[in-house]
């Protein structure tokens, strides 16, 4: 299947609208849809908020009678069950369209080619692939989620030019400059969740929230306040060190505090819940906690924590991406390091990191690497 | 005194010129001349190599008799004084030019503003400051030695991303990659000298040369092996522990140790030359040194050696830049550090640095970081 410059820019338009979901969609994919007859756009959508209707409900409605013969460009295919909404490939048959170009197939389970497939048993012309890499990198947690059962971990390093988090006596406040931090919030608002531990809770109490008015002037445009979703809090407290008075609760919206105790929680606020999970040598069996977070439809787990945690990620390859802000400044090698990793005695056996970006942020970069297989 | 877009153009072939001699150059700085009449461009030229013609000679025998009544482009003032040649204010007085337009004055004292005035008390017409700032990039290890009696110091830093130069045991081969290793020896190929110390020399027995056949290949086509010049190498070694069977002493080229003792170089090639300079508390005195290095003629030079050396230049604030290569790589907190310094308590005593630019280099990274002042 060949695809025209017309049907690309169709597709890029669908990609864009999908876009404008990316901070309010999960635990959902980010979908948008194009519907043009003619050569003419007659609707177009995307899905905002789970429970609320999907790209090409939207797209849809728009085009009315209109739909009748169109195509429909959309940047999942379309699904195929009844969730909280009706199958939408029934929506588009429904509707009359001629022909849907898809730019790829639903990993879920639950549809898994089983859209395409009702379209094309209705007698509608399908296709698919069509600017596929973009897609993938639109919905890469959710896509993540459904091919391996655990969420896309994202850890965030921010560090001085020598690799230090903080001085020697803690002192860390700031790093990186006002650019970064509003750059965190972003990354921070994209994540389905946050990871923590109790020892940064103890050590900054932070809110671990998305801050609207930290937000980059551009995305505070497209996403208005009223719309703030905040991403699920999470915080490694083996000992029950959290307490209710820490700052993480004056935040209306989900913390889950995770031990291998059972634990009482009448003190605190109806939003934070506990999650009873087995450790390991006295720490958190860190995939049990991925697999439990997937099955809670934890799509985008982004983790900010102390040298321990991240290098314990790394070190059980739980990290698929680090999100690197380095800060124009030298701390000495008296200060603290980034991660803890056992000792190798090789350079060659040093875990490797394919980089896949850098952009400047003021005086500081942020760099992008995923891991290598 | 505005200029016109063709001013630009023929400034901007003359700095392209000039940037032909930078490897080549030092301890002179990089100079190129166009000559044009009527719009048309008669000579060009560039300065080579210390001791043969400058820029405008070479483009003033280019143009010969037509040169009369032309207009001189050239990246940095006429010199005014006879050296290893005569005055190019001279030449370009001789020829019979009508203007000279000069992309900055030279700091240096024996011609600060001498040249134009030579030119003006002639009748030329003379002007200042086309693309000043692309010749201040040209030319800034001259222009700082001219201006603060001192060489401009680049510190070069090879680290993992968690800021770590070797393992623990000293396992150090390789921390980046081919193409950042290929960009080291441009650098070097850049640098008037490159200083490190004894403890480098018996840990790594490096050669600290260029290695023609591994600069990168567009440099190579501009820059014939049989013109390669190798640096001043420049080490520290208060404990004469450089042997003359160090790598070292294969590349048949200037070496200077500089210790606080006399020492005997008998048994050392005679391109080994001794620096004595006093010690303070067993370390050389480098702001001494680096006074005496500027003596000697050098503009730029380039540090390649262990976090002790590079903790006590930054400190001293003898950096001007730091060069450096980010691998995609996590060694851990038990890996060496960047650079020894002392501790302090607050993160807002770090020094700061400004960040002028970042370009990936294979899965590396090169950032270039200038000191605040």
């Amino acid at each position: 299947m060949t695809f025209s410059p017309q049907d690309q820019e169709f597709m890029q338009l669908a990609l864009d609208l999908a876009a404008r979901g990316r901070f309010t969609t999960s635990p959902n994919p980010s979908v948008g849809c194009v519907l043009v007859k003619q050569g003419q756009i007659i609707g177009q959508g995307f899905h905002f908020k789970a429970g609320e209707p999907h790209a090409e409900v939207m797209a849809l409605r728009q085009a009315g009678v209109q739909a009748k013969d169109a195509t429909a460009y959309v940047t999942l295919e379309p699904c195929s069950h009844y969730g909280r909404t009706p199958p939408c490939a029934k929506g588009l048959i429904d509707a009359g369209v001629s022909k849907v170009i898809a730019a790829m197939l639903d990993p879920n389970p639950q549809v898994a080619g089983r859209g395409l497939q009702m379209l094309q048993d209705a007698g509608i012309e399908t296709a698919v692939g069509l600017l596929q890499e973009k897609a993938e990198v639109l919905n890469k947690g959710f896509l993540h989620r459904m091919r391996t059962g655990l969420p896309f971990v994202q850890l965030k390093l921010a560090m001085s030019l020598d690799g230090r988090t903080a001085m020697a006596n803690g002192d860390s406040k700031w790093i990186t400059g006002e650019l970064a931090r509003s750059d965190v919030q972003q990354e921070r608002a994209k994540a389905s969740a946050i990871l923590s531990t109790s020892a940064t809770v103890l050590a900054d109490d932070p809110s671990l929230n998305v801050r609207w008015q930290q937000l980059p002037a551009d995305i505070q445009q497209q996403y208005a306040i009223e719309n703030l979703r905040q991403p699920i809090r999470i915080i490694l407290d083996c000992q029950h060190r959290v307490l209710p008075t820490h700052q993480l609760f004056k935040t209306d919206s989900p913390v889950w505090l995770v031990s291998d105790k059972v634990r009482d929680l009448s003190d605190y606020p109806d939003f934070c819940q506990h999650i009873q999970l087995k450790t390991i040598e006295n720490q958190t069996a860190l995939f049990t906690l991925m697999q439990e977070l997937a099955k809670r439809q934890v799509n985008n787990l982004w983790v900010e924590s102390g040298a321990t945690l991240a290098g314990t990620l790394i070190e059980q390859k739980l990290v698929n991406e680090l999100i690197v802000y380095i800060a124009p400044k030298l701390l000495g090698d008296q200060a603290k390091g980034l991660c803890k990793l056992p000792n190798l005695h090789q350079l060659s056996q040093a875990p490797q990191w394919q980089l896949q970006s850098v952009e400047q942020l003021g005086d500081d970069l942020k760099a992008i690497y995923r891991r290598k297989a």
